[in-house]
């Protein structure tokens, strides 16, 4: 307890709740996690081939190749009982077999276009012309009707894009850090798990108006329909994919729905505005895969060792699938490496916990944490919602979901007991960045489907660097904006966290029981 | 003189130079141009045209189609003699016609690609294999005879791209302009025309040696070729041509000569190093235009009413051309709107100048400002450099070439008794932003044709905004990034400028007969 910004927290932390103790550190152990970690890094190796060698990793094949391989890499480090485990029903696979979309008049524009996740295709290359509908009208969609064959639809969209005085990528100073560590303890349950729900009924009603306007245009005949989004700017395009269960419902002789940047979109609109006769190429092609409809998740265990405490189980998890537009580096190759290479690490260096270590690499989380909530639902609660004996007995879970920055500390969840512990637990990463506690809740992943059954789970803080900016869910989630020395940290901290909670003599505190009240 | 920051430039002038006298502003007429300038602008529409409209403006039928619009434009504002006029051989005119780009194996990625100015085409849809060349093989191009034919060759690069933790856009701030206005006075004759001509020399040195290998790889039967530049990073592509004269000898049957986003790029390294086998889909297909291979400059008059002076020509002007990723908004459809746009305001408001004002839209300048350099030639010099009467009746060359941003001051390019009469002219414009008078020396743009005669030839300073990052000879040089404000305001003032100087008694004051010595 040398380190004043230790104390700092530490003090925050105490004035929450006084019952810290005093953690039990095996430094020896923590020592050779971290110049495993530091030094002999196998991360960027493991995210290469996530992303580069593998291609995006959506629900579907593209997850199951990547997944295999991860299966087999987790048994070669010599973890125990590498699966992967169906957690029921999911749906069609998806792929892009082509896209290519150009402006041939007034003028030849090649422009930048990912399809949206389950687009249709056009099943040639198909010269259309472009078909305006102001934003005004988007509520009399009748009114088009008999105008829409061979047409690609494109709706009014009037942005405005600002240039970028704030830089793209960032680091939490010491002051967003410090501020964060004295807020207050959520008032709420799950406020995070509240957002995620909203930005999924957003998402929803977004999309309802599209979802209109392609059985409309696919009955009449249309090519395709062009969408953006404001944020689509410099040739980074944001792009995913109609609301959760679109893969069950989707076709193949779907209509074509092409996501294109922001820049070309609103040429389009302002040549239409204008009078001027629009002409496009579109050659879209998508592939649905229906050999294997069901969801799987990887996991793999290092086995317990204490013969009292190995049933016990600490989890570390992160979820391996991706959106399609790039290769999902940072979301959520990122997470994922930065697990495995923890375990990896754990299993090199030889530690025997005295509980048992699982990893779980989850599948359709972007569509609204499928896999975790389902390994939740099969294995840790009953049908009424209480925890199985396998559920009571999961010591801990963490998460990493939020990019390529390094680790800067953790969420509590607004479970305050965990506060002085895992202030503890960082302070062997305060040299490295890692120092900060926050009552705050954070939600929009895997942890959310173990704490809302009160189990105690959590998710990292983590630098953003250019998360928000050019990476999440675009098609520059590339390799290239992966940060190594980041990812190198996080999972030396992870790894540590992990064998801590493996060799703690109690699991780890949990929330009050209203926690279980809720599914 | 109630500003003070005014009297701080002033302050710096009047120390390079005690002779200031009080220029006789026509205060009445510059408050017309304010009202028409920033109440009533058209520079935007005059912008999409150029942009949205017209496509791209490089040199060949791009450039024409927007030069006879402008011609015609400049003629319906009231202009007189507006005119296209050759200024001599060019070369082929070319353009883009089809470009497809994506990897097929291990998976499918469409890949952002843009051909290279004057690259051939692949004729049709070719599926071919990368051949990877890595970078210390480059001087020994002769290993690689006959392994080229249906390949499409990769060069090895091993950029690193680190986050953007700089902002994009930018501004000048108070700081970086009182530096400016405090440098000492250039003690060469033009570095700028040093600095530009360097570069010149750069790109040539580094296309030497594509040059090299499209040769072998045509000879050989090779698909194409891709490059990248370290910058062409989120999506946006930096893509140029090949150099100065390449369109003369640039033939339709050329190899296809591709640049990509830089992480596609490294991706496709990365995975040939690997040893994993890509294959790639490439289809260009680009045309060249030979009914017509001179350069025309376009040009018009408001002729002058002095009988005096009306001989006398005050010239504006920007380059017109741009290259052809995208629409060439900020470079320069930026400063040709700006310029019509202050002939506009200058006719609107009905100003009878006692000079004439020519305003200039060149053609060539990327390639190296072949467009203003032959104006000069063939109308302002004679065979030994020597200033002919219709040189010597040139009052003053004003140029805008900088990008999007709001004029700040003027670059004095080293003529340090324009100093205090540019300072009084810049006053009415204070509260605009537009204070600094700088004697540095700025190159790279049309401005030297006349500096390196010795005629009065100013480009002004510019906000950068996002001119380095995104929008410089890129994909992203869309209307989108033009900023509607400052070209507003950036009118205003050039044509304040530009009355100022054809109403002024003398011409403005050219600097020592060295200048002249050189060509």
């Amino acid at each position: 307890m040398h380190n004043k910004l230790f104390l700092t927290y530490l003090f925050v932390v105490s004035a929450l709740l006084a019952n810290g103790q005093d953690e039990k550190l095996d430094i020896a152990t923590i020592q050779k996690i971290r110049a495993e970690g530091l030094q002999r890094s196998q991360v960027m190796e493991t995210a290469f081939f996530l992303t580069d060698v593998n291609g995006p990793r959506l629900q579907g094949p593209g997850f199951m190749k990547a997944a295999n391989w991860a299966k087999d890499k987790l048994s070669g480090w010599g973890l125990q009982n590498s699966r992967l485990e169906s957690w029921g029903e999911w749906g069609k696979g998806w792929a892009v077999e082509r896209c290519y979309l150009s402006m041939t008049a007034p003028y030849y524009k090649s422009i930048i276009a990912v399809p949206r996740a389950w687009s249709g295709s056009t099943n040639k290359l198909q010269s259309a012309e472009v078909l305006y509908i102001s934003s005004s009208d988007t509520t009399a969609l009748e009114s088009y009707r008999n105008k829409l064959k061979n047409k690609v639809i494109l709706i009014e969209q009037s942005y405005k894009i600002p240039p970028t005085f704030k830089a793209d990528a960032a680091r939490f100073t010491d002051e967003e850090l410090q501020k964060m560590a004295n807020e207050a303890a959520p008032s709420q349950r799950a406020d995070s798990d509240t957002t995620f729900r909203s930005r999924i009924r957003a998402m929803r009603t977004q999309n309802a108006f599209n979802q209109k306007m392609r059985k409309l245009a696919k009955q009449e005949g249309a090519v395709g329909m062009l969408s953006t989004t404001q944020n689509s700017i410099d040739g980074t395009l944001f792009v995913s994919g109609d609301y959760a269960n679109a893969a069950l419902g989707a076709t193949p002789d779907d209509l074509a729905d092409v996501n294109i940047a922001v820049e070309d979109y609103l040429t389009l609109c302002r040549l239409m505005k204008a009078g001027v006769p629009v002409k496009l190429d579109v050659d879209v092609k998508t592939k649905f895969f229906t050999d294997d409809t069901k969801g799987y998740n990887v996991l793999a265990e290092i086995p317990g060792t204490d013969p009292k405490l190995k049933d016990e189980v600490v989890m570390l998890g992160a979820h391996f699938d991706s959106w399609h537009a790039a290769t999902g580096a940072t979301d959520n190759a990122a997470g994922s490496a930065v697990m495995m290479e923890a375990v990896r690490i754990l299993k090199t260096i030889g530690v025997s916990p005295r509980r048992t270590i699982r990893i779980a690499l989850w599948s359709g989380e972007e569509q609204g944490l499928h896999g975790s909530k389902n390994y939740v639902n099969n294995h840790l609660v009953d049908k009424s919602n209480k925890l199985t004996k396998e559920g009571d007995n999961i010591a801990a879970y963490f998460n990493v979901d939020n990019g390529t920055g390094k680790i800067r500390g953790v969420y509590l969840q607004g479970n305050q007991a965990v506060g002085p512990i895992f202030a503890q637990w960082l302070k062997p990463f305060n040299d490295l960045g890692a120092t900060t506690i926050t009552p705050r809740n954070t939600g929009g992943t895997d942890h959310l489907s173990f704490d809302r059954i009160g189990l105690p789970g959590f998710q990292f803080i983590q630098d953003p660097i250019e998360y928000s900016t050019r990476t999440h869910h675009t098609n520059m989630d590339t390799y290239d904006h992966l940060q190594p020395d980041d990812l190198k940290q996080a999972a030396t901290v992870v790894a540590s966290f992990v064998y801590n909670a493996a060799m703690r003599d109690e699991k780890l505190p949990r929330k009050a029981a209203t926690a279980q009240a809720a599914r």
